[in-house]
């Protein structure tokens, strides 16, 4: 992809994003860029997927549920009372139909609110961009940061742990592929550990 | 049972129970009693339920994997992990199998570690006789033991919610049940609240 179709998408994809989410988005993808860069993955693909990672973000409930309907995509009970889940879902839908994008950024955008146990390496890439990306400021960010361009997995296990803990003390509804997707990364820690 | 079948089973457990975790089999015995009674459940039960809940918790790893192979269950990886389940599972089985639990008596025993979605009136007493008896003593354990006497559902939600906040503090492995139990009470208990 030339750099007058990444400004292309740009420009398409930040019509989709609220004013106050775009510093948001933006700081994604210099941090998904910067974290391609470090640990060996297409740079340029990492700022597609940053860029589209929160593309139905500013739908509310009623605009999931229809571009669910619209993408043929069934929502599972526990999805609609987290809500979180929704944009990742549809925003792959959105990101594969209407951007073109390709089955790596697809997948990196749909598991970037929950992850999941067996993540790929450019999955890690998007939702640890996500969660340290410059202008985040909550309890434990910066430990990730540090981890982020240290041990991915480490820092994986730390976002997730940090993010278990805060759904659970905002009583929300916890995603299973969160919890799968710690126990995964648990899993791994501890067999380094050995 | 009469009062002697009751002396005999409850001489027989005991010889399964390491005297350290005595004090909190007779707590938990005493509070699943004022519980069922408090609730309108059979407090004989519930008092055989609490005495054999913990009947295999003094095996370690291999003696768990042992009783799993005797009776047949296959233990999965997650459970293998967080190593509590073992005993709920193998303690039902051996409270059936040794002492002739029926079958509410067996699941208030599996299910009394891990919780789970849809629990019955006679779990959800086991559960929380389990978490406030009066010996235990942790951050939340006054908060659970004054809801158990107001609204049970509450009081399991927020059981749950401190022991996942408790075991991703302490980085171990979180039982998918767990999970899905905090999720089913927090939609009960949101429920309640419209």
């Amino acid at each position: 992809m030339g750099a007058e179709n990444y400004k292309q998408i740009f420009d398409k994809a930040m019509r989709f994003v609220r004013p106050k989410r775009r510093p948001h988005v933006e700081g994604c993808i210099a941090e998904a860029i910067r974290l391609a860069g470090f640990w060996g993955c297409d740079a340029e693909r990492a700022a597609v997927a940053a860029l589209l990672h929160d593309v139905t973000k500013a739908e509310g409930p009623e605009g999931q549920l229809k571009l669910m309907k619209k993408y043929d995509i069934i929502p599972r009970t526990v999805d609609i009372a987290a809500f979180g889940p929704l944009h990742a879902i549809t925003g792959a839908a959105v990101a594969r139909d209407l951007f073109g994008a390709d089955p790596e950024v697809e997948s990196a955008i749909r598991w970037h609110t929950t992850g999941r146990a067996g993540m790929s390496l450019f999955e890690k890439i998007i939702y640890l961009a996500d969660y340290i990306e410059p202008t985040r400021d909550f309890e434990g960010v910066e430990q990730v940061r540090d981890l982020a361009y240290k041990n991915l997995d480490l820092a994986m296990f730390t976002a997730l742990k940090n993010t278990i803990a805060e759904i659970c003390s905002s009583s929300k509804h916890l995603s299973p592929e969160t919890v799968e997707a710690y126990n995964y990364f648990l899993c791994l820690i501890k067999g380094h550990e050995k």
